[in-house]
């Protein structure tokens, strides 16, 4: 059974560009499992803070980690009211006026409050996750956490409930009198890709699959 | 003369992996010249928010451009408390256990409030800043704003002033014992890539050279 759309409320409710947004589940989850990083928004005594960190998708929520001093986390453990935004940018947009000039860009923005995961078996599968989220398959080669591991680690769970996606895609939109210019104008599409694996100093034997071919996407290419 | 180094108040003060960061305003400024989107937190309500925007950097500033109608460029506008944090995504680090994979990255976390730009001249440079910050030289072929667009677009100047960067760089840090465990481990470098430009209906002649030959950053590689 698919996933229900995400809940629309006031603070979810698009404005701008709101022909560009959507609260489709199949899309936000498209854009979450894609993204390698998230940007996590919290309130840290009165003042906004925004943080990169990995992530993990399993059904209907987010999985974060770090350390358990990590202040970032602890405040989310807490309870405090938290915005989790994954952007993927796939190209720049010229157009033949400067105001026109745009990105294509897939984002999901997300509003909730965490769960702090204290079950040590959730904790160890979503530490696993994180990793598979990294490098599909990963998780088979890698020495699990052991419980020293898992007691130093602070796990939560984001809810993939409330928010929306937003998505631009496309060449630019001119303005009509501007179409006669002259001016190269078009999209360059941008994409993440990998360059050659480094292996780790005394590292043998070949190159997993899951790294040679590694491939992140590419849904809307 | 070099710009100072970046203000290190409390809220400015590394945490996490102090080692990995920095306030030289050197650093900083590469990593924010290179980035294309920048995350831009703040309280909407008492209710953190997270929206990723394009920017440009002149000196000691980012510009920051939307619609006036734009709730988060009103928001910061109207002297909202503020966070700006633009990330580079450089690869994936897969250690030998699955506690030590992690991400090597380039992030600067900015705090600060936003200055509206009001002069109609800086305005007009800001939007052409921002265009470059895209595609160094386009504002060279780009019908520049009319006084309609300008009045119809809110710019903000937001402080390259406290706040800090964060490095990670390399291969996978193992424990000591787990290096004879015969796993594949290593960094897969990530790099944003452009792919063959997209030309518009009816656009005619070449593909301008800071489009054929589009390259972002690199200074870490």
């Amino acid at each position: 059974m698919a996933a229900p759309d995400l809940t629309v409320s006031a603070r979810a409710t698009l404005r701008r560009k709101a022909e560009r947004g959507s609260h489709d589940r199949a899309l936000v989850d498209a854009i979450l499992d894609e993204g390698l990083l998230c940007h996590v928004g919290f309130a840290d005594g009165g003042s906004p803070v925004v943080l990169p960190t990995a992530y993990a998708r399993v059904g209907d929520e987010l999985y974060l980690h770090g350390a358990v001093g990590n202040q970032m986390l602890r405040t989310l453990a807490a309870g405090a009211a938290a915005c989790v935004t994954v952007t993927l940018l796939d190209g720049i947009v010229l157009a033949r006026s400067a105001k026109h000039h745009s990105m294509n860009y897939r984002s999901v923005v997300l509003f909730g409050a965490a769960r702090k995961v204290t079950d040590p078996e959730e904790k160890r599968r979503a530490l696993l996750e994180i990793v598979d989220h990294m490098a599909p398959g990963r998780s088979g080669d890698a020495r699990p956490p052991n419980e020293a591991e898992l007691t130093a680690t602070l796990v939560l769970a984001f809810p993939v409930d409330e928010g929306s996606a937003k998505v631009r895609a496309g060449g630019p939109v001119d303005e009509a009198e501007d179409l006669a210019l002259g001016v190269w104008a078009g999209e360059l599409p941008l994409r993440l890709t990998p360059g050659a694996p480094v292996a780790d100093e005394g590292v043998e034997g070949p190159v997993p699959g899951y790294v040679a071919g590694y491939e992140r996407g590419g849904g809307r290419r």
